[in-house]
């Protein structure tokens, strides 16, 4: 059975459709351990950050409207009323013609609104001369500059990277509500598949760990089930464990028609098959389904087009669940080559840049898997273009 | 003391001499639990992927000479000589006038050398006809097209990722060499910064999560010290515990000046002070120096100028002894307003871009911690650049 062929968009929409209601049950944990995690509610602030008005220079807390008018010829003079210690309420009062000695970071005193640098003064015997004016808030971060109390700092669905760590504890966050891993099963079907050393006409299990590598890198749990050959009874019983036990399938492999639609029809007699194929090179062989309420994904067996089915439809799947942000290219690049026309598909070629930045694409015809090992990234070539002209700008996406 | 203010190409350089001979000790790892970790060797492969002529299509295996001339008008006709079953040794032997039926991924038997799509032919009673004619090799793998036996597939010093770990098991590698990770340790410094709740002029310690985080996300393991104040002895102490037991420290803190001074002098009590300063903005204050043969780094207080060193010194030193590859910018971005000079220091502005892809630089001025949040990725202004004007192209890095 040779369902319709979609769209990336299509597809990509239907599986958002199909999925978007089973988000994972979520786990509270320490920042130190939210590294690559995906938040689960948004974070608001319950305080202002900084939370109170602090210099940023070493030198002496003033009011500003008493240096107004200071220069290097016409020095304002002010008595110095003492100094504040790094970590102390500075519980002076500032009165007018006053000032007191302060270091970067330190609170500055009631009744001064603004620092001079050591720099453009000069002390002695208590009195201080500042040969510059400042204005107001000059040299000071003021309370809640950074970050205002009931501001919702971070939102559901951000990966935790060292930023956000700040952030939590900046705001003496210490526990953070993040989307348990998904578990995701990967099994790798073929005859032709082996797990050990292969004989004459049998090749190794790449798509295995490669698929494990990419979960787990996209911050999943993984089920690995291993190989099946392509015997309908064994693929529908792994199928159906898997589905039991994890959060979503992947069944890579199949390369040959028969086996293809032999995995369409074990999703349909365990559940349903939804597509089969997407106008996408490489990766039009690819199914989507569920089973038990479990997307199924069925992915080429080549490495390669495997690898790029996972990074642009199950990512998709991935992102949906745990509320991520559409994924935004991570730059752009000026192609050093023409690239001819691919013939109605939305193609993926792998890029790299050589030292003047400009992208080129690499070889990728018989690539099998080295070729994502030498790519930087990948750009798209959209569905039905003419072939994309030596100097067009690209946007480059992460492999 | 203040020390000369080096450029970030000379700060660089001098850590990476003093630094270049450090590697650090290697392990052997399974290759399912090499995510993120570094190559310590280059990698050879033993065999050519594929390991035999494959099929790409479905369809019939052939001697392309048989097919030469081969059209909708006038078909080749070849004989059905059986079939090749997924994962078997092609033991047969394609006689002139011959076809063997064979599935993607196939191996291609002795004599055959090209193979023809089953959308491109009919077969009836133990004949095909062949509608168009293939080239020698169409349509087929060669053996060792991807990789060939003997060629160095990954330099030491790559990182592994997904791919890496499909040429690994594409070539029937189960454990590889990476470097340990090496353990950098962090001292957070300044009387003013407290682990727990903040009482009124103190602030929480941001610095120690940041930079652990940032060092674990890099593959380093971590030491984490904790805050200590801003006193001598207590410094020193703490130093020379995390020079014996890590490979490397951070300290970070010592806002102002005298404190500033004061990790200088413990680097130097200790061991000895290459640097003070570089002419980068943020991110001027740091020291570097060594101790016990190990690496100091003492980095700004401010916890966003402290992330910057982290990102443009530190990480130096690690892709140093990790020999790693020089960094390459992520892409490149088109400014979407001017910038104004920046006075005599290489400058790192956080970018985010928009809908349209130009980028811009977020307002960094009161920042503490929430742009970094914020931002996509940074740019960097050259020193004694005048400005840089809406419409230029930058490169982009990651954060």
């Amino acid at each position: 059975m040779m369902l319709t062929v979609l769209t990336r968009e299509d597809a990509v929409a239907l599986i958002k459709e199909k999925t978007s209601g089973s988000r994972p049950a979520t786990e509270k944990v320490c920042i130190s351990h939210s590294l690559g995690r995906t938040l689960a509610r948004d974070v608001t602030s319950h305080e202002d950050i900084p939370s109170f008005d602090r210099t940023t220079v070493d030198g002496y807390a003033v009011r500003a409207a008493d240096t107004f008018g200071a220069g290097e010829s016409l020095p304002s003079q002010l008595e110095i009323a003492g100094e504040i210690l790094m970590g102390e309420n500075a519980s002076v009062r500032l009165e007018r013609g006053q000032c007191v000695r302060i270091s970067t970071g330190g609170m500055l005193p009631q009744g001064a609104d603004a620092a001079v640098m050591v720099e453009n003064t000069d002390s002695s015997q208590g009195l201080c001369l500042v040969y510059r004016s400042v204005a107001p808030y000059e040299n000071v971060t003021k309370t809640g500059e950074d970050i205002r109390r009931g501001d919702t700092v971070l939102k559901k669905g951000t990966t935790v990277g060292p930023a956000e760590i700040g952030v939590f504890a900046a705001l003496g966050i210490n526990e953070v509500e993040v989307y348990k891993k998904p578990v995701v099963a990967v099994i790798s079907t073929g005859d032709e598949i082996v797990s050990g050393d292969p004989k004459p006409g049998q090749i190794r299990d790449i798509n295995t760990p490669l698929l494990c590598a990419a979960l787990e890198k996209q911050g999943c749990g993984i089920l690995r089930f291993g190989v099946v050959p392509d015997k309908s009874a064994e693929l529908e019983s792994a199928v159906k464990d898997c589905a039991r036990k994890a959060d979503a399938v992947l069944i890579s492999g199949g390369s040959s028609a028969g086996a293809r639609d032999m995995t369409v029809s074990v999703i349909d007699s365990l559940g349903r098959t939804f597509f089969h194929g997407i106008s996408i090179k490489p990766g039009k062989p690819t199914i989507f389904g569920m089973v038990g309420g479990k997307p199924v994904f069925g992915l080429p067996g080549h490495p390669l087009a495997a690898y790029f089915v996972f990074r642009l439809i199950v990512t998709e799947y991935i992102r949906t669940i745990l509320d991520m942000p559409p994924e935004k290219p991570y730059g752009e690049g000026v192609l050093a080559l023409n690239i001819p026309s691919n013939h109605g598909r939305e193609e993926f070629l792998c890029v790299k840049s050589d030292e003047s930045g400009l992208i080129y694409p690499l070889h990728t015809k018989s690539g099998i898997i080295s070729v994502l090992s030498q790519a930087e990234g990948f750009i798209t070539i959209p569905r039905n273009s003419e072939g994309l002209d030596k100097g067009t700008v690209m946007e480059v996406y992460r492999l």
